[in-house]
């Protein structure tokens, strides 16, 4: 650097290398994504604090390399194929941005002395194991065609027919033709999306709202728009705004027990939500995992709004096995149609293995048992996790009727991922709120899962990065 | 109709009708995609004998529909979103166009009754269940983790690292970082096409091929291109001139026991594909799941041009239990990286717990001497069922070393789809030749699964079907 802090003429091969493996780390990290605009060349100049000359070359020296290609007259664009991702991205897990992936990343690949207030699952001594043993046990001695065979396009009736009785109590009408059983809950929205939407249509989700969401539908290279969500579901007049003047194809949410917030939606929000579709010709998928932690039922769009209108879908990882991969989709059955050829053709068969287990356990009394004392552990858990938090400052946005999650406010000054990153670095996983958000507007917030924090060192950690910050 | 054949006015209102049916069929079953061009109006209208104002009408009102637009001055189109498949495509199975979907439904809907020489795996009592039931018994007493924790990014680590020592013995350097597991071998499939090519990017299958990998493409809209296959692996001189001048993406195939015709590719078909594939920058997929069958294993193109060239992919449902569904991608560290993340976003976790069980089976020694067993089996079930076919003057394409395949001449004016469809009236389900056939050269051909074929009702409906053509 010359004594001014420009970069001396000397630097500029350097500082070419540096700019372009910033676009690299930007496509590796999936925050560029094929056809993705990059920014401006006096943007990035001045942002880099160097030379527009200089970004110019990067950006040439990467055309080159066939990561990026230049437009006429509209700037450069990450290239059709996204390249493979560089080796320089398998680095330190410190070092990753924190994006929709990171508390997914972090959290899955955490080694097992680390402890995970970010996680979004329950602890595995809080799951019901003893049914699951028992389930395998008597999976031991079914038939072999059960054991070797593929499972059906739909999927294992009986689960469905369950599936169907269950989403009754709900006030859902759905016959068992009309559920198509998943590898999981996540793959349910993604074989939707596949369905649903072209690359460029505009889906809605909420703002906050789960952060894969985010990272599935820029898989899918949606136009994302958030709506800013409330204590009783979407800002409805928010939501009537952007419905009219974007024209969405879907809006994602749930309905019961909000990730990251634990809100319900209130009846009044969830008929005008309907309303809305309704009128704009938007298809709705109520993401209803969370459905068996609630104490008292928030209504579901798909009752109000029918099958016509709203996708239900679910899975089992939250409450039975995340190990056992199951989830489904409720639809009209012409849908049902559709996405089952679909189903075909990217993953061939059914889960059929998983649908046995998950039936299993699920048709036994012990489930039923064991979520009704999960529940009042959770109402416990909520209580004591809010007054050790509250004792840091750290305060519920929402105080939620049910559910594992606290969506709270740190103290005034504090940044959500700076905290987060230091308290990785003392082996505590958290999950700082701008990765719910895709508006970016909740840098002070942080979402915390109740059942993971009754290990004092939650604590002692967060009380120290907050005296250090 | 009037006299000569030539449809009446007054019956134009169900003509329009009837062409409005047939492109609503086509669009249905997946032969016409969003953003297909529909047949000229003229050829369409020579084709169902009706004016060409006729089809204008019948493509007008579909147009009012929302299932076809029309582009100014270039023809008519399927719209962007695949509409909702009419409850009308639900109806008899018979009905169902012989399609790359249709050995699929009929086989994985199949009534328990039926017998299906068709489908491509083996009956539930050629597998080795005991192992299955023993591996169950041990995952009952697995550790709480195991049972209910989602599976790390990758997925099960021990898994991965026989996965790599098992490549090894075919000369595959894959490192058990460089493996991910997945829910399926095609679901790998999939996430390689969802990661490595755009909509209207050119990929090679062989002709024939696996039904599945014409309808995985065809959702992913590639453009697809057969590669004529031969009783050594691909016709290089063809695979040279069509990589030259379509500039494909990838080539997706078999090397050892080609599925539909069960040939093996030869060492000098290996080493001249992956040459062209180098010169032309042309990703190979290479599909293994055959590869327990083999008495002599055939040349490996990841083992010979290693994975930064080839994608090596497999999975356990042909010979240990498609009930469990796992599957795996091996491939160049940088690939796995950005696809793990594409996981995430898809699907979440890996299969831990089929990951699991299908280890737990592996790892076991009667695994092997189970093979040893069945190769042997296969070996008699070849060699009678040959004999069956021959005596009904159906005679093998090829000779397969092993394997479970016979991709077989009909007698002379036989028409396989023709005899599928017969046969199915009599519950027996058949692989007709073009459903493997993107070109549709395979009318003569048909594929037998000799593991099915036990049963001395496959012949008697072969031969009845054969003596009423």
């Amino acid at each position: 650097m010359a004594p001014d802090g420009s970069p001396k003429q000397s630097d500029n091969g350097t500082l070419v290398t540096r700019v372009m493996a910033v676009i690299r780390d930007r496509i590796g990290a999936r925050n560029l994504l094929a056809g993705d605009r990059l920014p401006s060349i006096r943007g990035l100049a001045r942002q880099m604090k160097v030379s527009n000359s200089t970004v110019v070359e990067a950006y040439d020296r990467l055309v080159v390399e066939g990561m990026i290609e230049a437009r006429r007259g509209s700037g450069f664009y990450v290239s059709g194929h996204t390249a493979p991702l560089s080796i320089a991205q398998t680095g330190p897990k410190l070092d990753r941005a924190i994006d929709p992936f990171w508390v997914s990343r972090q959290s899955l690949d955490a080694r097992p002395d680390m402890i995970k207030p970010g996680c979004g699952w329950l602890p595995a001594d809080w799951m019901p194991e003893t049914a699951i043993r028992r389930a395998l046990r008597n999976l031991s001695r079914a038939d072999d065609a059960t054991l070797v065979d593929y499972g059906t396009p739909l999927g294992l009736a009986p689960l469905r027919q369950l599936l169907s009785r269950r989403m009754g109590t709900y006030g859902i009408d759905a016959d068992p033709g009309q559920i198509l059983l998943t590898e999981s809950g996540t793959q349910a929205i993604d074989m939707l999306c596949r369905f649903m939407i072209e690359p460029g249509d505009t889906v809605l989700i909420d703002d906050p709202c789960y952060f894969n969401f985010q990272a599935l539908l820029r898989a899918h290279r949606a136009n994302i728009i958030g709506v800013p969500f409330t204590n009783t579901g979407p800002d409805i007049d928010a939501f009537a705004r952007i419905a009219a003047t974007h024209k969405p194809r879907l809006y994602i949410t749930n309905s019961g027990l909000h990730n990251p917030t634990g809100a319900s939606l209130s009846p009044m929000v969830a008929h005008r939500v309907l309303k809305i579709a309704e009128e704009h010709d938007l298809i709705v998928i109520e993401d209803d995992i969370f459905a068996d932690f609630e104490n008292t039922p928030a209504p579901r769009l798909a009752a109000l709004g029918g099958l016509d209108r709203v996708v239900h879908i679910g899975s089992f990882s939250k409450t039975l096995s995340a190990s056992v991969r199951c989830g489904y989709i409720a639809a009209s059955p012409d849908w049902i149609e559709g996405l089952t050829d679909l189903k075909i053709a990217t993953g061939f068969s059914s889960p059929n293995f998983s649908a046995e287990l998950i039936f299993s356990v699920l048709k036994d009394g012990t489930y039923r048992k064991h979520m009704d004392a999960l529940r009042d552990r959770l109402t416990r858990a909520m209580s004591v996790t809010e007054t050790r938090l509250g004792a840091l400052g750290i305060t519920p946005a929402i105080r939620p009727d049910a559910g594992i999650f606290l969506w709270c406010h740190l103290p005034a000054p504090i940044d959500a991922a700076t905290l987060a990153r230091d308290a990785l670095a003392d082996g505590v996983v958290l999950a700082p709120g701008n990765v719910f958000s895709i508006s970016q507007s909740a840098g002070n917030l942080m979402r915390f899962n109740i059942a993971q924090c009754e290990d004092d060192r939650v604590f002692t950690v967060l009380e120290r990065a907050i005296m250090n910050a």
